[in-house]
């Protein structure tokens, strides 16, 4: 169908002012009077409405007048200038074409919704006013993170999301299988034979991509990987979901100082895509969401990210710990309390903690020379707390197997990830931003579950 | 580090030719005399490797001779015009560093490795040249999709991956539970309890994102998805994996001739984007794997794509029947056989086949005005057959609950997809593309398993 969309009325005003236009969208409201009436029309591709005025010339025009919230009009007129009045145009329109109209107990009225309520009705709530920014500007970071990596000439790979390791150890992972619950097939002694399932193996949904990422990383140099990650967690925070994405780059022949720099690039580069194609969505998380998000964006944008180390931090945090629920000491891990304290009251931006006690972070870390850190980094941001975390990887084979060895590790479950240190091994890094999380801190939007289309947490799963 | 890409190099020689660059690799070959030495350097970043000269005043000089394939090493030097040789331009080194050697036992040598083989290496294949065209394309061809709509500004939506309904009936689905399968909670009947399960219910893992698009598309207008699908089906071909990515866009106020006219669009731009962005590899595929592949991509790309009802497409395969081996007639389902007859021998280029009885075809399908068939499409390309398949959908509350009652569907468990037909109901239209046939088409590769990093396929689950 040959219809304008509200989006290229908006952006190109002047090509249209005056002319006929057809306009297809949903009605956010309707008012009349005796002779005429207008309609506010919505047609998803912009944030901003369209008013539309009709008349009793019209041969349905009583029709129009009865149309619910919610409605699928098609509108034909001219586009005409209202200096006067709050929006800048309108139309005035020559017909009316009722698309499909919108049943009387439609759920979405013009009053305002609280988000609880809106989560009942996700197949729903993309039509208001908040979820049609969250979601555009949840697509537009997706594609600013696509655009950051390829201008670089990163390889994106689509790592597996079924697995038959479990082996970063991050979390409590979902079973996959074929077998029938109902009837399990059993070994001779009683244990039910996965040797049966559809992959001939115990299989889950992935943790991360990053062991995998790795190999890639080694063939091609700079790879990213952008999907699905699973945690079987029993968490009901508003941070939490069993299903989220994820991005992890690795890049190989660099230290943990590149994966640093890649890191700010890259959130610096997201802010200022989102910041230039959402004007209005911003604006309106700004006015109604989060009232100091675009100052603490345009401030980021243009900081320095800070560094500190672990056990700079921690003696910092320590002066403090009477404020804190978690009393930090050194060798703790960090919680979002000191995180925050960090980055919003210390340093005030953005900062890179680095150099990590090697026992709270993971086996694959390179060990520093002092033998008691490892080259990691978290870079926390005001608002969140962590949303980056990454390091530098054991590069070295006797190194990393005898990590391996000091917790339990067993190499022939890790052959493929060994044999890249045996043969053509590089120094290497790489991080993991959480999606979800990145989605939350450039709109302010609190709950994980309302920047996912259709959440995924303990006892749901709708739709 | 301070590296300069192979890529960079090629692209923009003339900036570099003279001047000393430092450049990290992995060893493809290494040939010495006594005095100087020949290292062919690979760098991930670019198909074509870069030559380098080293001599024996290096102190390592010996070191580096006995490099085995594989080693990863960093080479500074001047690059060198060599206007005698094969190669465009070398490296003088004036240091070669090992930043790591490279096993004697290292799988990949000089010699050509069966497609066979390397599968049983996933690890590693992506360092052949085979691999490093296939993936650096499948990561191009990824990019081109997301690029294509971004411009258009559909909204990219991420549906889910874990799914409480079985909502097309379109496959075997994979079961997704926390519970301990040696030790299941059952209710008092003695049924596995699935209240227990992580979501309170039984979960799988989805077929297909598109009812859950069309919610998005009823808000936003034009979206489409890009993600992780799957299908438990116990066939072992070289067409089908579990795991799969599909794209799925959904467009409102549109019928099925504007899903043909975005289908088509979207096969030209992402071919001409591996094109103009991906020489190199291309050249290869059409010189190692399938010989006609450019020409008839150009074909493509130039061509309009035909279009041709399924009754009429039935008449004419009927005239072939004699050389089938699954003989036609009215209201059976097109066989591969069937597909690649139409599109290489009958039409010679792209072809749309459209309204397909119904009885073949998916419940949410709009029906057209004859009643027995449906507005649906298949775009059939010469290689491969049928590539995207697609429909306008059923915006009609009455007709749609009526076909669900035909098909034994249960209204309570499409509340949801229902409430679209009643809240604001537009034609609407949408179409599925396998992304890994797409990767097929535009390479040549005949087996899905070369086509994804790590493939998952009956019994099939390595890394």
């Amino acid at each position: 169908m040959e219809l304008t969309t509200v989006r290229e009325i908006f952006r190109n005003r002047e090509e249209y002012l005056g002319k006929e236009v057809t306009v297809g969208g949903w009605v956010r409201s309707v008012r009349d009077s005796k002779t005429f009436g207008f309609l506010v029309l919505h047609d998803g591709t912009f944030f901003e409405p369209l008013q539309v005025v009709y008349h009793d010339k019209m041969e349905n025009f009583a029709e129009v007048s009865k149309l619910n919230v919610g409605a699928a009009v098609i509108v034909r007129g001219i586009l005409t200038p209202t200096p006067q009045a709050k929006q800048p145009f309108e139309i005035q329109a020559e017909e009316v074409t009722v698309e499909g109209a919108s049943a009387p107990d439609y759920p979405l009225q013009k009053k305002r919704h609280s988000l609880e309520y809106l989560r009942t009705i996700s197949h729903l709530r993309p039509r208001t006013n908040t979820f049609q920014a969250v979601f555009r500007v949840r697509s537009l970071i997706a594609y600013a993170i696509h655009q950051f990596f390829q201008e670089r000439d990163f390889v994106y790979v689509h790592t597996p999301l079924i697995t038959g390791s479990d082996c970063e150890g991050a979390g409590e992972m979902f079973r996959v299988t074929t077998l029938d619950l109902e009837d399990l097939p059993r070994t001779a002694d009683g244990k039910v034979d996965t040797g049966k399932d559809f992959f001939g193996k115990e299989t889950n949904l992935t943790v991360s991509g990053q062991l995998n990422g790795e190999t890639y990383a080694q063939a091609f140099r700079n790879i990213y990987t952008f999907g699905p990650t699973f945690r079987a967690e029993n968490s009901n925070t508003t941070r939490h979901a069993a299903e989220f994405w994820m991005i992890e780059p690795e890049i190989a022949f660099a230290d943990l100082k590149d994966d640093m720099m890649l890191a700010e690039a890259m959130l610096k580069y997201v802010i200022r895509y989102v910041l230039e194609h959402a004007p209005e969505e911003m604006n309106f998380f700004n006015s109604f969401v989060d009232k100091g998000l675009l100052e603490r964006l345009n401030h980021v944008v243009d900081s320095e990210f800070a560094h500190v180390t672990y056990t700079e931090a921690i003696e910092i945090l320590e002066k403090n710990n009477k404020n804190f629920d978690y009393k930090v000491s050194w060798g703790c891990d960090l919680q979002t309390e000191h995180e925050r304290y960090l980055t919003e009251q210390v340093f005030k931006r953005p900062v890179f903690v680095t150099d990590y006690p090697k026992e709270i972070k993971a086996f694959y870390m390179k060990l520093n020379e002092d033998g008691k850190t490892v080259a990691a980094m978290d870079c926390l941001v005001p608002g969140i707390g962590e949303i980056i975390g990454g390091s530098q990887r054991e590069d070295d084979y006797e190194k990393l197997t005898q990590r391996m060895d000091e917790l339990g590790l067993k190499k022939e479950d890790y052959g493929f990830y060994l044999d890249l240190r045996k043969y053509g091994s590089t120094r290497h890094a790489g991080f993991g931003l959480g999606f979800e999380r990145c989605v939350m801190y450039l709109t302010g939007i609190a709950n994980i579950r309302d920047v996912v289309p259709f959440p995924r947490t303990v006892g749901n799963c709708e739709l």
